[in-house]
């Protein structure tokens, strides 16, 4: 078996004990509407990337799966109220294929819905055997995550409106909207598997690098993948107006023609297929696009370097395998 | 000096601390919006009850108030999350005579601002030197409050439209919306100064019963005091369609006629000055204001009964106070 099949069977099997440690933690109460909602875009589904990065970190440095599970749990529970709360900031009528939470039960509803599973995060990690110290490192990090995550939506928020973006500024973003949440993911695995402080850090560092990979990749396939692979019709992020890095560098380094015709697109919803694909080729002759597919393998190759002083277990194995796998979805 | 004007005084310098420790703890970092937009309501003003009950209940167990402040600005943060939340939900414009964080910024970067309280309510537990159990304990409590409230305000949006709202339904509301932080910062305080299961218990049941009196005297005054106490027109809860008890009392007590009278009224914005002062005879005539007014009494008796058994010491005495001081604000 190929081994990006393998690592999507572990994916499976992981995310299937996971999802049933959250079905016991959001089993309905008082009002029922408020647990629905709360349930709805975890049922909807998603690859639980997260939960796997706890749960490897753990092993990785030699800790047992089964203590880390709850944790794996809270951090997706996490992850999915920043994307509840993110859909209604911004607007977004479906994720994962279905209705997101305020289009089916209004924005007052999401909003508590997310502030439950923010809180849900919490409830789980106060209720583990863990000595003091890793406890409060554990909540420490997930903290720092979830500020982290509130500071780049904002400012992702406020891009569309910025004139000058910066590749720095654009690194804080990502950092904040996907790096923050794996490092964290990453370094309360390994605290909860009683990982040293340097195997704790290097983890961290690993999975910081790996989101922001990750999202250079997304931005990467916004510009190239056809319809069927982006789940959306191409084009998409220069019609909304996304700071993507091809955006950044292209505006930085095009001519001044270049530059208004990138800008008389970007964020015009009726941009058509024609100016699109006539961007599109801009991008490509400033090797923008080049520029972003490269800095993605840098930080992969980064990443992977950090776990050089790991001994080689199955789980060392794993968490390289899945940083090709969701940095190679379709290149 | 009366025994009002000293409570005043004393919640007075009791906020000036916490609020140094709040401005430290909120203290701008990029993006310069989401904290700005965070501080804000903390800013425009509060009573800071909650601070208070924090650092009496510490006190009243022999605990030392200095511990204790850290926790009480923890908990006046998550009050004010949960207002920043509530204001975008409810769609309310002013708050504490200023516009809200969503009328100011937008509703994208007020979900975000509460977020951001929320997560902050932890940075700071988790930073405190406490015992591993006591530690657990206070995040355990912060959170079952957290979720009491989600469950309390999507309960109290559901009930303008819920036919039949009964006496038990409003106590499970006002139990979320109001007693649940109280007894989450009677039972903090209480932990944070050492103090035994049976007295963190007995303090946190003090402040359950004395939110549910501070909560029966709001809906006595929104019946009965004229617009200058009430800072909002006469009537507001009954255009609004709030099932306050003693609406609730009325309706199941009315004739067929008055409940007709009544249910014209309530959630009518265009309910006249006559409509109202009319319904007002109703519920007075049938005794739902009375009903309503004895019972927050048997609240105030309930709660301040908690403490029979604790020393006479200054802070028990203020926390009895604190309840006169804002079951008696005007009546």
């Amino acid at each position: 078996m190929p081994s990006r099949e393998l690592i999507k069977d572990k994916l499976t099997s992981n995310a299937a004990r996971v999802d049933a440690y959250i079905d016991f933690i959001l089993k309905p109460r008082r009002p029922e509407t408020l647990y629905e909602a709360s349930r709805h875009l975890i049922s909807a589904g998603g690859k639980r990337l997260r939960p796997f990065l706890v749960v490897k970190s753990c092993e990785a440095v030699g800790g047992d799966a089964e203590e880390a599970l709850p944790f794996a749990a809270a951090l997706e529970i996490l992850h999915n109220f920043t994307l509840v709360h993110d859909d209604v900031m911004d607007n977004d009528e479906l994720r994962r294929g279905a209705p997101t939470v305020h289009t089916k039960w209004g924005v007052p509803i999401a909003i508590a819905a997310g502030d439950l599973l923010f809180a849900k995060v919490y409830e789980i990690m106060a209720a583990q055997k863990l000595s003091s110290w890793r406890l409060r490192e554990c909540i420490r990090r997930a903290t720092e995550a979830a500020i982290e995550i509130c500071e780049g939506q904002v400012l992702d928020i406020s891009f569309p409106g910025t004139a000058e973006v910066t590749e720095e500024d654009y690194l804080f973003m990502v950092g904040g909207k996907t790096s923050a949440l794996f490092k964290a993911c990453a370094e309360i695995g390994a605290t909860v598997g009683g990982g040293s402080k340097r195997r704790v850090t290097a983890l961290g560092r690993f999975a910081w690098d790996a989101g922001i990979a990750f999202q250079l990749v997304d931005d990467y396939l916004g510009a190239t993948a056809d319809e069927k692979t982006l789940g959306k019709p191409v084009g998409s992020d220069l019609r909304e107006g996304k700071k993507t890095l091809i955006v950044i560098h292209a505006l930085s380094h095009a001519s001044a023609k270049q530059r208004a015709k990138i800008k008389s697109v970007l964020g015009s919803h009726a941009a058509g297929d024609g100016d699109i694909a006539e961007v599109n080729a801009i991008l490509r002759e400033i090797g923008s696009i080049d520029y972003c597919l490269r800095k993605a393998d840098r930080y992969v190759a980064k990443a992977k370097a950090r776990l050089d002083a790991f001994p080689d277990t199955g789980a060392k194995g794993d968490l390289l395998e899945l940083v090709d796998y969701f940095t190679k979805r379709s290149y």
